[in-house]
């Protein structure tokens, strides 16, 4: 039985050299509150520059708020808002990676909203709408930048949790795979694979639907094919822009679709362990979180169709999938990483596995069988090294 | 090279039984212009009453405006917008197939706009935005539920023109396959083959994009599988809904790409012959129109995905499009499609060519290849029987 909702309002410009055609936009405000990270690369690269220039062109003016860490926290988000507020903001420009993408939905709320970020982070409603949301994303990974929700942190309680506003959705995205050329390797990679996982969670996803199967099983094919290449040579714009299509589809499937406790699993690594880039972390227990399924065969029709996208195209068994996707990690250099690289101790997986639950427990109603905590520390158990 | 735009708005809920949601959304107005056919079925269904009766529960008023013909005409929905400002409704809830639903467009914007609808039809912009639109539709074949634009006739110029205004993309499509479970074997095959020529078209277009074509082929793959037996038995759920996916996916995909000339072509035939079914038309003209790219080598390689798409798996050259197409007519019962039958005569050829360039010439800049007026005539002659 086919039965969706399919909400993705975003106006999706894609294309290189499309940040130049931001200024020809219609904006939905007269002054922006122009988000960036903390890092050197948005400015260090003319990326804020021409985003100014473009705000100038079509007439808005911007301050710019530039605290935001790779694990986003609680504390910039509201800091954000204020400063939006302040600054007699009335719209917000998100540009850089998945953490200001996501970022920018919560600093959009706390400008219309008073009180702590973590109460609504643990389910109170923002009683007001926040301002519209414009997205430039410069990194291929999150699909954030057509989504309404983002991934938080709290350093204080430990927590890394997942929450928005529906009436955050951006209005417009611009993604413009030139921007992505700067990314170094190792972050092409693991950016890479997030987007992979987005679509392969979608896959084995409970609420999967005809729509966005068609959509994932395509972006998992432009993935395989392509990752390799844009993690050997970050100049090859051919394989940049179809990596950057994966990640804008990995958010379009995600609007029809909810990912699955692998995420939950990841959020909660590198909530206890903060310094662990997100992808990586998908990476280090992705061949035994999805084992898991195969081996109780909770939807092996499914891994056989990814394992014949990306490139197994005699495929007759969902392992399979576990074979392109160790060969993907092996051609992308990523199949080295390790949890205790990172800090992290073997005795630490129920730690692990509860916060998973505890912080993104309702990705689990997604999966294609039951998966209790015990089941999530083995994963972790099984891989850790 | 990718390049594209998404725009695609409309909050869209697919599946069965899906009409009983709409009393839960919340809907954009407080008094809605419903607008149904001059036919009987939408009322004798109770599809109208049932529509009305979740309007009562969202706690919205309404005015039920019923005089749309088949191809809808310029001057009911110049009416239709008088009678919604004369009824003070604030928004529109379109209830029908594709003549429906194409009109609450320009009701939409006749209700906010003065003036005469053809001159808009020609090219002038809508002073003021239309009032926002609610599609529910009955039949699948448009995917004008999640588009802006319309196509009209006019009588007395003998013209059938596409237009719209961006700002009149439905806000919510409810497609309930339900619904369409009581049209006609015949209007079945007609309407299901204007789904798959959006689709085809959509496929051979020079604006072909990585994100439409893995919608179109979809989209394709499903109704050859299932438009034969949802001619078969209308009762036949599993494939109607599998139709109606395939048809609310070529709004989607037309929100991505243009289509081409083809559908000009049809145009042109029934504001001549003003009781042709479009699909009807799209039907007589199929094999010929895609035949002319085949013949030029235009997109051998866009007809072969499209001929594994409609099952023939080891295809290897264009030409097999055309044998899976003829073997879907015969499968429907519409392969004896005559033109003849309808008062055409096959020295109007050049006369329906240059209507079809006049009136949506700008679908020719989609096609892989030129066409000129003479080509044009050309296949409306090979047509002809």
């Amino acid at each position: 039985m086919i039965s969706f909702n399919f909400n993705n309002p975003t106006n999706i410009l894609f294309g290189r050299g499309m940040l130049n055609e931001l200024g020809k936009q219609q904006l939905p405000g007269r002054k922006a509150c122009v988000l960036i990270s903390n890092g050197k690369s948005t400015r260090a690269n003319g990326y804020l520059d021409r985003t100014l220039e473009q705000l100038e062109i079509a007439g808005a003016a911007y301050a710019v708020y530039d605290k935001f860490t790779e694990n986003p926290l609680k504390e910039h988000c509201e800091e954000g808002g204020k400063f939006a507020r302040a600054n007699g903001c009335d719209f917000i420009v998100a540009l850089g990676g998945g953490a200001v993408l996501d970022s920018s939905k919560m600093v959009s709320s706390m400008a219309a909203n008073e009180g702590d970020l973590w109460e609504y982070a643990k389910g109170k409603e923002f009683p007001n709408a926040g301002l519209p949301i414009v997205t430039i994303p410069t990194t291929s990974g999150t699909g954030s930048e057509v989504n309404c929700s983002g991934v938080i942190s709290n350093l204080k309680t430990q927590e890394k949790i997942g929450f928005g506003d529906v009436r955050n959705i951006p209005v417009l995205a611009i993604v413009d795979p030139e921007l992505m050329k700067t990314v170094p390797a190792r972050y092409t990679a693991y950016q890479g694979f997030d987007a992979l996982f987005h679509h392969a969670e979608v896959m084995i996803s409970k609420g999967l639907n005809i729509l966005s199967e068609a959509i994932a099983l395509s972006a998992i094919e432009n993935v395989a094919k392509y990752l390799p290449r844009a993690v050997k040579n970050g100049s090859d714009m051919e394989a940049r822009e179809h990596i950057a299509y994966a990640s804008t589809a990995a958010g379009i499937t995600m609007n029809l679709t909810l990912t699955t406790a692998e995420h939950s699993m990841e959020h909660s690594m590198s909530a206890y362990h903060h310094s662990l880039p997100h992808g990586a972390g998908l990476i280090m227990i992705s061949k035994e979180f999805f084992q898991f399924f195969i081996d109780r065969h909770a939807c092996d029709d499914r891994f056989l169709k990814m394992a014949k996208a990306m490139g197994i195209q005699n495929a007759d068994k969902a392992e399979d999938f576990i074979t392109a996707l160790v060969e993907l990690q092996k051609a992308c250099g990523v199949d080295d990483l390790k949890m205790s690289d990172y800090g992290f101790e073997k005795s630490e997986a129920m730690t692990l596995a509860k916060g998973a639950r505890s912080m993104q427990g309702f990705l689990y109603t997604s999966n294609p069988c039951e998966m209790t905590d015990e089941d999530v520390a083995g994963i972790f158990e099984r891989s850790y090294c």
